[in-house]
């Protein structure tokens, strides 16, 4: 028979148990900050009708995209490849009954096709924020100071992350006032603005120029990003995009958050559904500084499934290869990997199985992380595994032990034994 | 444009935050109560290659009852419909460095192609447990009484669930002992004792008959069902598998859990690659009498990835729909809807927004679950949210409490309104 391979999936992750303890570590830190703040959770099915990525993406991206098959009741579905049209659904699905405003997240799995590359495997988690049933900036506001909080639970500061923000209805004002453009026209000069970062100024300049720009005019753009919010909305007074930034950031300033956030007029979120603010967090170290996630308002995505229906929602995604990273550069992982105590119970033949077992009950019912040796291997076999398997503390109760009632305690840190009776070692370890 | 569906797949379930609740409360039970036995979690991607699968089930059960597709490579994939081949290759991949004998929980969301009924969705979440690298009996008792350990930890006593244990090698040792079958002889009237409760008595007689097995060694077999431990081993003294059970009943009488436990010949588990112990556990409700989970010992399959490597492992999978639809019946599920402090902060356009956060900040730092009200909504609209999402408090400060520094707080179950200095609020609830 031919050997299978041990490997994973190409672009997937096995999570070993350390792997696991710090992805349940920065995870959990991230569920108890949101259920602190009143978000519930919730979670969709891993396997969605592809139509919902069609109708958000057309059809060439979301098959392009996705891992997509179809059943064998000829069902067309692909692995979801993100949690926003899920979510969508099922806000869709129950809107006459939830509470709106809804506070919402989740930590899905999610499947990309394409090239794995540094931050970018096919398979991450993601965990998802968002607020529906909204339609004014407050929701917005707890949407960016929710994502700050989240990275201030890790202890970041505002020397290593900051928060740009922009507004799509804003850009296509201003644009529109700077340019002459109807809405299509904006939103072609966005794509130009959106890729700015990844081509030459040249290509730039020329892309702008295709689209009827003048020179002077691309002057007025170049000088946006340098812009405070106060400079570029007084570019476009009457817009409500510039009346948003400008409570925004006035509501940002007033509750002391200001050195996390920065207007940055180059925020566009590619995605054309995004219909008001955008933002994106920004890894500020310099070796690494780059957007880590973002988000930002869509208020029609419900309307994919309910006629005449408008639920607004603003959220955004931040997936665990990009949190690890940032975790990793800025040095803000503790060691978790030894917290607590942990017990072995050394097994030998001569003791009756009972008489382990009900130690290790009672160090359990005193919330001692414990284990009775599983096997017969001799004492120092026995050891080596706890050694390795980095528990604190051995417990020793051989014969003699048995014989006098006191057991022997080997603490593996500082090598030292000490002694307890039997029947009070539940106890010993509180 | 055509309006989508709202409906998730079928056979799958959408998690709104009540069912999410109750999901991640019996999931956290489980977690805490296997890592307090120093069990540690590990995960694996959800899409493996399909060949995992051909290897274990053989290529028509595993093409028919996975979801399996091709990439764009040709890598004909499967999302996983069970945990065992993936953690199967994690000890494959690592076996040299891992810490035998590794105690290891997973609870993978899985899928399965075929027709969804009660207890059998197409996705599911499923508890997985296993030891690996322990060849005797011990690593089969521990994982039994882990399975036990997880439903006391929701209450459950011996009248609502049972342990059904048999064993593979005693089974082909007694039915050889009786009809004199070699190795392949024995597994077929395994497939047909494996089958008996679900068909009449007069085709499993039949099945029998045609495999050459006459009408008093059936009538033996017949006796089997209802033999004691010792009576049943007694037919085969010498076989390593009377020894297993035999070992294994001693240790869980000593240890107490008997209660729990009962022999039971007729527990095969289908599938081939068990080796040693099998056992099932039994709901005992009796609407409800039927194995909700179940495990058992395999020998063999880390060597599907690697040569002359034997670890053995022994384990189970329980799943959610499952514990669920067992909790319910026995009535096992508290409150979990009402628990603790919800503190909803009334939001009025005359006090600025800062004023809010600070206190929503200071009720956070205490740990209270809280949120100011996102919007602009009139103080009865803010009530009703207020009431409809399950907070238990709101805290009440308009223009006239911020000149006098005093707040209202109104709580929702009784009714009353009490006041509290506006900067004392963070500590008012603790």
């Amino acid at each position: 028979m031919e050997l299978l391979s041990t490997q994973p999936y190409k672009g997937t992750r096995d999570f070993y148990p350390d792997d696991m303890k710090l992805r349940n570590w920065f995870f959990g830190k991230i569920r108890r900050a949101l259920e602190l703040a009143a978000f519930d959770e919730y979670n969709g099915p891993m396997v969605e009708s592809l139509d919902l990525y069609i109708a958000k993406s057309g059809e060439e991206i979301a098959c392009e995209q996705t891992y997509n098959f179809e059943d064998r009741g000829g069902r067309r579905l692909a692995i979801r490849p993100e949690m926003t049209p899920t979510v969508a659904r099922l806000v869709a699905a129950k809107c006459a009954e939830l509470n709106m405003p809804l506070k919402w997240f989740s930590i899905p799995n999610l499947y990309r096709y394409e090239r794995p590359q540094r931050g970018r495997l096919r398979e991450h988690w993601q965990v998802n924020v968002d607020i529906f049933g909204c339609d004014t900036f407050d929701a917005d506001l707890e949407v960016i100071s929710t994502a700050i909080n989240l990275m201030k639970s890790f202890d970041a500061d505002e020397t290593m992350f900051r928060v740009h923000i922009n507004n799509r209805r804003f850009f296509n004002d201003v644009i529109s006032a700077i340019c002459g453009t109807d809405a299509e026209g904006s939103r072609k000069v966005s794509k130009v603005v959106d890729r700015r970062n990844k081509v030459t100024r040249e290509a730039y300049v020329k892309d702008l120029t295709e689209l009827g720009i003048s020179e002077d005019k691309i002057a007025k753009i170049d000088a946006l990003y340098t812009m405070t919010v106060e400079e570029a909305t007084a570019l476009c007074p009457e817009s409500r995009g510039s009346e948003e930034l400008l409570s925004l950031f006035e509501a940002v300033r007033a509750m002391g958050i200001e050195k996390y956030c920065v207007f940055d007029f180059g925020i566009i979120r590619g995605l054309d559904y995004y219909t008001g603010t955008v933002f994106e967090v920004f890894d500020e170290a310099p070796e690494n500084n780059r957007a880590m996630f973002g988000g930002g308002r869509y208020d029609n995505l419900v309307g994919l499934f309910l006629k005449k229906t408008n639920i607004s929602g603003v959220g955004f995604g931040f997936g665990d290869v990009t949190l690890e990273n940032f975790l990793v550069t800025h040095k803000l992982i503790p060691d978790i990997y030894n917290i607590g105590k942990k017990v072995l119970v050394a097994r030998f033949e001569e003791v009756p199985v009972e008489k382990y077992t009900s130690i290790v009950d009672s160090l359990r019912e005193n919330g001692i992380v414990s284990s009775l040796y599983i096997g017969t291997k001799k004492f120092g076999k026995q050891l080596d595994y706890a050694i390795k398997g980095k528990y604190t503390h051995v417990v020793i109760i051989g014969g003699n032990e048995l014989e006098t009632g006191i057991a022997k305690i080997k603490n593996l840190s500082t090598h030292e034994e000490t002694e307890c009776p039997i029947d009070k070692i539940g106890k010993y370890f509180n």
